[in-house]
């Protein structure tokens, strides 16, 4: 594969400025999907990313998506005889307000230090205009596009993806995703904040809702404690039995499906860029599950199953002191699972567990469990498409990336996969440290001009 | 004693629905102390009262009480020769709106099948007027006063009593205390709906809340979940040590101080009017701890402590899922305690065994312990205080009461008998199914008026 051509380069770095403005005005559009009073700024991002689109020269399909904000679908062809690639990003961004603790005004994109702080700056409209100022970069620099790209780019990711398995299984057997040789999805981040990465993994999540329903109504704890069965008891008891103090799962075959752990796989984590003293300071903890090993560490969060209590619905949550005797709770947990280990099997090995524990109490109250789900994916990083992001990153950063997975989820990947039956590449333009979903989200300045090279000559590379 | 005189009673007969529309006009105003918003309620409820106690006769002093509604202290003097009687009541109310399930407006008196609903009607407008009304009758039946009546009326009963203990323990060697004989507070209920009962006891309460610190910042369970030690899995596994499925303490030592239950004692429960089945079906249990034994739910409810989990500051609380680890999370559980238990010696026990557990886990999270308590009470119901609401209830009520304890905590009792040495009666005028914090408070018709016979009948007893 041959460089990408000085003037493309040449051409990113003159523009930097206006990559800046364009993401300024980016941030600016609050997008934020979990609110229903925002969706208009969501079609206002759409508008605005359209508009871009077409100036590329691409068709741009806006698919209405129910009472959600529609899903964009743009098709830039520039030659039959070009290799295709989709590109999956999303427009909307996390709720964000001062008052959160925000040093900058969220929706404000303020430049620090080399810093570019905003929200969506790095999730994802950085990385959703890296993508559309490449690609005008090789069209001017070359005076051609080496490749034609299919765009997917939602308004609904931070909210459930809503909508779009769906419209991506309707088109499964359309010209718009059987013309697709590779996908691409920039929408994760480096392991660290100073070396790139591929993905190649993300482990799948299954969250519960274990409610446990005893009175009719809440009741004073002085008037009613010691006489009845609680419903808080009861959840508690339960959510103990779920995982230990040192991590392990106390569900019953829920390691059954684990695969067993190859040589060949074990050699992809020697050689990782990953500082374990850098790592427990970035999250304030002194004392790791995985005893201090760099390896058993990135294991732990990426190819090994993991649970998490998040918190009890029905009960008691504010300041200060209520005694009340809830009469409904509901615990949150959520299981990460792995390739290998499915749903389905996760669901049954839990609700077995949990009905076994419960039946232990023998309470007269009432449990209920409640699932949602989304599979793990693994996929070889030995392909065309990895190889063309590996050289395209020892190009631009003149290192050979690591190959790491993440430890959270991104469905559409798992559906973009299964609806193109293509290969799937994860190349994050963002570093760990942005802060997606926290407060004082960035991106790099490095980043997001690096990374649009980055993407440019990914693009350029899939085209030989 | 000799019986109230006909005149009273027909008095009272007489003037019911003028008290009706009082209670109607008190319950109009929201006087809702939780709110700082509707403190000026308070004041306003503070005014309609003095006013009414001004016109029987009496010197009030509305005494500043910090940034909180001052404190009415009433003074009723007839003779140097009479009694006194000092009666203690709140003018503030639960918080209340149609939207937390009303099925009329909680701030509008509605009469229903000879029910009065409306927030306060119960707890504890209808006894503070109830008082003012059984004063008047016997002013205009009598001609006078067969007692003097010293009044500590307050507006922050339900956000902690603020300000209040302060001023009774100033109070306690000036002739507003020194000169009062017998004390009387009516902030309870029957134990049922249908017979009258005198309190001798409250469970006094502990309340805790049990932090763990874990990383700095809320964490991604994707991201991170399997690598650290999270502070909701040190929390559950510590709140489950507290108390098993049984109702019993999990803390060593806790029962140490309870004293063993004598012949005498167990005597005052075998024939109190409680039916086991309505207490049940009331509160939609179908199973008792208590193993439905009638005795054993009364004690398990007044003379033993209890333990109950109340919910979980810091960690997901809304509807749905959130995937986050909290940093920071904390337990609130209280522990009723009983007669000889102490707040300090509970205190200590548990934070022995919360020590004891926290170091089995050998985790890298910091535990905090926060706590707040109030001690238990009870008196003889052998005193003239109790005989001459004994006496009086068997006049208007025609039955015996019954000798309760309550299984809730009101801390004043114990200032006042503290402050004033002297007796404390507790004299309910509502029925157990009042729904004092509950949607639909009311107050039957029957208890509000026979009520304030009964406080009519006590007082002229009391003269005697």
């Amino acid at each position: 594969m041959t460089a990408l051509p000085k003037e493309v380069l040449d051409l990113i770095c003159e523009r930097k400025e206006s990559y800046i403005k364009a993401l300024k005005e980016a941030v600016a559009i609050p997008s934020i999907s979990a609110s229903k009073n925002h969706h208009n700024d969501i079609h206002r991002m759409i508008e605005f990313v359209s508009e871009r689109l077409r100036s590329l020269g691409a068709k741009v399909d806006i698919v209405p998506n129910g009472s959600y904000p529609p899903i964009i679908l743009g098709d830039l062809k520039s030659s039959e005889s070009n290799k295709t690639v989709l590109i999956y990003g999303h427009l909307d961004v996390q709720p964000a307000s001062k008052t959160d603790g925000w040093d900058t005004e969220p929706f404000e994109l303020k430049e620090k230090d080399g810093r570019l702080y905003g929200r969506g700056s790095s999730d994802d409209k950085g990385p959703v205009l890296g993508w559309i100022h490449a690609l005008e970069a090789l069209k001017d620099g070359l005076g051609y596009f080496p490749v034609n790209v299919k765009f997917v780019f939602e308004g609904m990711e931070e909210s459930d993806s809503e909508g779009l398995d769906d419209l991506l299984i309707i088109l499964k057997d359309t010209p718009f995703l059987k013309e697709v040789d590779f996908v691409c999805v920039s929408d994760s981040y480096w392991l660290t904040t100073d070396k790139p990465c591929l993905g190649y993994g993300l482990r799948g999540v299954v969250c519960f809702e274990l409610w446990i329903t005893g009175a009719k109504q809440d009741l004073h704890s002085g008037v009613f404690g010691g006489s009845i069965h609680e419903a808080m008891t009861d959840l508690i008891a339960l959510m103990d039995t779920l995982v230990d103090k040192d991590g392990k799962i106390g569900i019953e075959g829920i390691y059954d499906d684990v695969t067993e752990l190859s040589s060949d796989e074990s050699s992809l984590y020697t050689n990782i860029h990953f500082n374990l003293e850098e790592y427990k300071s970035s999250i304030g903890v002194n004392k790791l599950i995985t005893n201090n090993d760099k390896m058993n560490t990135l294991m732990a969060r990426w190819r090994y199953p993991s649970l998490s209590l998040h918190g009890i619905e029905g009960a008691f949550s504010e300041e200060g002191a209520k005694t009340v005797i809830p009469k409904k709770v509901g615990g949150k947990f959520s299981l990460r699972i792995v390739p290998n280990q499915t749903v389905e099997n996760t669901v049954t090995c839990v609700k077995k567990h949990l009905e076994k524990e419960f039946n232990k109490l023998n309470s007269p109250n009432v449990m209920e469990i409640k699932f949602d789900g989304g599979e793990a994916w693994v996929t070889s990083p030995s392909h065309a498409n990895y190889d063309a992001a590996r050289k395209a990153t020892k190009e631009i950063y003149g290192v050979d990336p690591d190959l790491t997975r993440e430890g959270g989820s991104i469905p559409v990947v798992l559906t973009l996969e299964n609806t193109t039956n293509k290969n799937v590449l994860l190349l994050p333009m963002g570093a760990s440290d942005d802060g997606a979903h926290s407060q004082n989200e960035k991106i790099d300045v490095r980043n997001y001009i690096e990374g649009t090279k980055l993407f440019a000559s990914y693009l350029y590379k899939i085209g030989q």
